[in-house]
C-alpha cells in the first residue's frame, strides 16, 4: 500500500511542472518571444482564441458556448508535450471550435480557476452559466485538472462532456 | 460661452467612439478575426506585448518598467486611425520598448483603469509601483486619456513623462 502511494506521488510531481506562482523567480532567464506573438501560442493557430479572462467569460455567456481554459508555461516540457498532441489532434481541433478558448501563462486572480492549486498544464471548463465544471477531471487524484499527452482521449471525451451544458436555453 | 461648450461637446463625442460596455450589442455583427491572431493587433508587431492585465502588472513591478495600456476596438475608426499613426511612428515604436505593453479590446474589472469612464481609444500609464498615472493626460477635458492621430506628439511626450518613475530604486 505504501509503495503504491509513493509511485502515485512521483507521478503527480512529474506532471505538475512548476507552480505558476514561481514564474517570478524565472523572469530573468526568460527568452525573448518569437514576434509577432500569437494568441494561440501554438495550441491551434486556426482556432479563435480570446485574449483575457474577462473577454472569455463575456463571450461564453453571450454565445452560450462553454469556455475551455488551458493554463500552461512556455518553459514547461509537460505543457509543451500536451500542446503538441493537442494541436495535432484533428478531432480535438475540430471540437475546439465549439468552445470559447483561452490559454494563459499567467494566473488570474479568480480562485475558482484553481480548485486544487495553481499548476500547469491545467485545463478547466466553464459553463456559459459561468459555473466552473469542477466535475470534469483528468486521471490524477491530486491534480484533478492535469493531463498528460497520453490522456488526450480522456481530454477529448471531457470536451464532449463540457458541451452538454448545465442549463440549456428553453 | 455656450457656443464653445457645444463645439467641445461635439469634439468629445467624435473621439469617444463607443462605450466599451456596448460591445455586447455588436457581438453578432462581428467579423471573423484574421488567423492566427496576434497580441500586438497591429500596434507594433516588433514589440513585445503582454496578454493580460495580471501579467502586465506583474511584469511592470518585476522589471521596474512603466506599463502602457491601450484600450481600443477593432471596429472603431478613431482607434484604427490612432493605431496606424502609432505603429508607423518610429520614435514611438522605439520608446515603446521601454514599457511593458498591453492593448485591450475588453475592459478589465479594475475601476482604476477607467478614471473618467470606459471609452476608446484610451491610453493609461501605470507606474511600476502600481500607481495609475492619472496625471498623464491628453488634450480633451472630458475624456482625459483619449488621443486623436493629431495628438501623437503629445502622446510621445507623455510616454517620456511616464518613463520618469514616481519611485526610483535606491
Amino acid at each position: 500500500m505504501e509503495k503504491s502511494y509513493v509511485s502515485v506521488f512521483l507521478l503527480l510531481v512529474a506532471i505538475s511542472c512548476v507552480l505558476a506562482k514561481d514564474i517570478g523567480k524565472k523572469e530573468t532567464k526568460e527568452t525573448k518571444p518569437k514576434l509577432p506573438q500569437t494568441l494561440s501560442r501554438g495550441w491551434g493557430d486556426q482556432l479563435i482564441w480570446t485574449q483575457t479572462y474577462e473577454e472569455a467569460l463575456f463571450r461564453s455567456k453571450n454565445s452560450n458556448k462553454p469556455l475551455m481554459i488551458i493554463h500552461h508555461l512556455d518553459d514547461c516540457p509537460h505543457s509543451q508535450a500536451l500542446k503538441k498532441v493537442f494541436a495535432e489532434h484533428k478531432e480535438i481541433q475540430k471540437l475546439a471550435e465549439k468552445f470559447i478558448l483561452l490559454n494563459l501563462v499567467y494566473e488570474t486572480t479568480d480562485k475558482n480557476l484553481a480548485p486544487d492549486g495553481q499548476y500547469v498544464p491545467r485545463i478547466l471548463f466553464i459553463d456559459p452559466s459561468l459555473t466552473v465544471r469542477a466535475d470534469i477531471t483528468g486521471r490524477y487524484s491530486n491534480r484533478l485538472y492535469a493531463y498528460e499527452p497520453s490522456d488526450i482521449s480522456l481530454l477529448y471525451s471531457n470536451m464532449q462532456k463540457a458541451l452538454k451544458l448545465l442549463k440549456t436555453e428553453l
